[in-house]
């Protein structure tokens, strides 16, 4: 059993797959009582063995609940989970706190805001960053859109998840600054992939040339951690036939809510599109489904990478 | 006076610029005679006062010499340098060791080194990385390619002007690996203005995304370091109106030698091929002779950035 | 008095801008009653001159219409005009056909047809190409997305407006195609600037080069009609200053359309999308309101184009 | 035996593959008498078979001849047959006209060109469009660059093998031009195959897409000839497995050729060198040896296209 946090929160968690699930998990073990639902009976069990209530439905989940937090993969679920005449803010008394942490599109985040707002209800974007690693371990990065005042009550929640918290304006920000950071990340993994790529073409050993861009200004996350090429880093998904790790297919969408966030302001976002684009030519390849720095085969060819 | 240097080599420095002069001072203070010549006498003059022995030409410098080094902007010099019937390498003797550290194309490199190899000459080309600053703290990165033997007794001289020292291959890989970086260091570089811009266009504080950025999957030199948008970080050249740092025109020439460089064994690199097109058209724009970080007005436009 | 037409419609047409006026006024020669409504009072009186009837509202004019016609600046327009509860299609009788001219997302296209659909209206998405002369001349290419018996009823009329009618498919079909097309022409245009800069830089003259891609396999509406090259062709926008024809940030809306349909199935467009980042590039560097062929001086520099 | 020409000239025709063995079959057919070589033994047999009076090498086929001509694959054959001391130009006595018909660097014709000066020898860069077809049929396009005195001798000559002659400007102008027009057609077909998935990918039939946009502003020869997609036009390599036509890694040689010309002058072709990045993508699937309009599978996915 675990020990009752002081200000503990009933708190409501919609969503319980490879990230709600072990976020859930992490909250019950800080002390917070956790109502959880999923539609998948699977993960709702587990949830329930990790020591959350399960609940039949979202309906019933948020009865009673002070905090709703959802974990959902994509824009339509979050606004057909939220709005609408039978949406949960239909439902939730003035005075609920909201956090939404699915990745999705600003748009759909102000969108949901704006509804809560008008009930009374705060609403925080908080599309995390740490993958499921990050999620088992409560050393998530939450980055946040909304007001600072439903973010000050939100820390102890999010402490128990995660190790960052930033803050970056109001409602939807949360969401326009994780798709720079995919996008921005996307871009520097396949321009990794191209320069080893190139290197190994004029004979260069992928593992000299990665230890030397790595303390050096073409250094990132990918020549460090998540090494496109195989056996670079054996701990990266390249080493193991790219399994596992954060999906191309992933990826592909969170480039998609960027660019759609670009289309909206006309920002121009030259390689952020190519890029997509480079996610999408890998998918079409057959590669949807491995990690996405599998894209180092489509500019490498079966030969290399 | 400088002390004398157990294992003291003559050295002879042709190219006595930004880089090439601090660096041949570096030597001199760690003990070795050098002999320096450059085309300006301005350059030539500021040498001299730093220790080194002017000489009135190319040939005259190596005179003696048991190691030439060389820092020249581009291809045509370093071959007008040292190859032809003029060339210095139809003067050196044999067991003379060649050190050149301009930024070139491999397969000039190549050229020179394997004219160098027929007259039993030894030779490495030994880009850098770290900037003027770098060279005249003494803390460059020196990116090699070459003999490993040639490297060993290159190391005492390399250690009086850097600080690392990577070996990447034979003739001309230093020169593939330093384009490697620069290709990725480019397209980082210009993404991370599109990230900034795009969420400054939906509302964004650059300074609160760049720090999130700067520990989270989209970190880079260009979040942590060099940031491309004003006042973010106030020692980058972004916050002095792109003066000084590394000028958009040399990344262009970089990039431009990365594309001949994948041309020539059919890679294919679509992010740093585009990156090599934005920073053509950010010297359109007229901004070929600021920092290449500039590239931030271009994709922000005048209002931005 | 213009004749009656045998199997004369009552047209209600809202718009009634640059597209929509002379097309409404078309129709009037060709023996249509048509009512119509623009927001402009200056437009509406333009179009009471040419014969049409000038209502006060949107709602006003459709009153009696067995046909609707619109032609509108974007999708937002066009779903207010006809959703929601004050829109048209809550007030049109069964068996009124409605034609949509406007160039907008297939989506939008299709959320209107669909509730059009539920009220037993038929609805066609016509989107036209052709141009400011070609409504003015009654030349315009109609492509259509609908049923095949809502098209056929419709046919008279388009035979009043233009001269060529391309059925695509069902319901956004229409919009679809226009986009296919218009991202095709974005991307060949600038191309076509790229490929006269580069010839000019290398000393050829843009007239000699025109003309020999005019008649090779690089030839196109840019080289034939709408060169981008000033001078090149007397009668194109190119060589007014890039005033008149068909604006950089129409074209940017229909590239952003464009990708938009892509992002919806997952699409790899990647010279589309960097051609819509090259309209944006042209937009903040000031050109958003020449004609869309003023992305060569994009690619060309201030010197040339 | 073929009628002897009035003015005819005493031709050398270096290099007898796919263009320039029924190239020299025509200029035997006009009159000429025509001296061939080719390293390929049955090429000269087809040559002599035509004709043509077989040479045992290049130096034995210019004996004697007033004009010599060239057809061969890259700029290091070109510059391999006419320069340095075994070089063809070292042995032409000054007067002699030489046509070099390759599609290779500028920058190379420019080399032969100046040597050829030096010596008195007239030289024309004189590349082809018009495919095999062409040069069987002797409808050749000639794209021309030299001087004008030159283009006039050759003028019978080119008559004999094509319908068309360009004169561009000086020395390597007509290489310049080529590889813009190439540059335009590779872009060209790759956003054909982007417009085509996109559309079929929402449910539209690509030739009734095809049909409308080979009228419409996006028309070009990718629509209306070589059309990427399957079954639209019975007659391109599309709907024969993409076998035959203008090979893939052909295109990707003159898209390359087209970058490195840029990257000389530094000039900004992004569209151009995103499609050369397409084409050599396309090649690391597999496809290098197909039609280039095999790009189309590239974009659509192994299910469209």
């Amino acid at each position: 059993m675990a020990p009752h946090a002081a200000s503990a929160e009933r708190v409501a968690f919609i969503g319980l797959g490879h990230m709600g699930g072990p976020m859930a998990a992490n909250l019950v073990k800080a002390g917070h009582v956790v109502t959880a639902f999923d539609l998948s009976e699977a993960a709702l069990a587990k949830a329930a063995e990790a020591g959350a209530i399960a609940a039949p439905s979202a309906l019933a989940a948020v009865e009673g609940a002070s905090v709703v937090m959802s974990m959902l993969p994509a824009s339509r679920h979050v606004e057909a989970l939220y709005l609408g005449e039978g949406g949960l803010l239909a439902r939730l008394p003035a005075g609920t706190l909201v956090i939404d942490c699915s990745t999705i599109a600003p748009a759909s985040a102000q969108r949901v805001a704006e509804a809560a707002a008008a009930r009374g209800v705060a609403m925080l974007d908080a599309p995390v960053s740490g993958g499921t690693a990050g999620a088992a371990a409560g050393t998530l990065t939450f980055i946040v859109g909304g007001e600072p005042s439903a973010l000050d009550r939100a820390r102890p929640l999010l402490a128990a998840m995660g190790r960052h918290v930033f803050h970056l304006g109001g409602a939807g920000a949360g969401q326009v600054a994780k798709l720079c950071n995919n996008m921005a990340l996307g871009v520097i993994m396949a321009v990794t992939g191209e320069a080893l790529a190139l290197g190994a073409s004029h004979g260069l050993d992928p593992r000299a040339l990665s230890a030397m861009m790595a303390v050096s200004t073409g250094r990132s996350w990918a020549t460090e951690v998540c090494n496109p090429w195989p056996g670079v880093k054996p701990e990266a998904p390249a080493s193991r036939g790219y399994a596992g790790g954060f999906g191309n297919d992933l990826m592909l969408k969170d480039l998609g809510l960027a660019i759609e966030a670009a289309l909206q302001v006309g920002a121009a976002v030259p390689l952020g599109e190519l890029a997509r684009n480079l996610y999408a030519l890998n998918r079409l390849a057959g590669r949807g489904g491995l990690d996405f720095s599998s894209v180092q085969q489509l500019v490498a060819g079966p030969a290399g990478g």
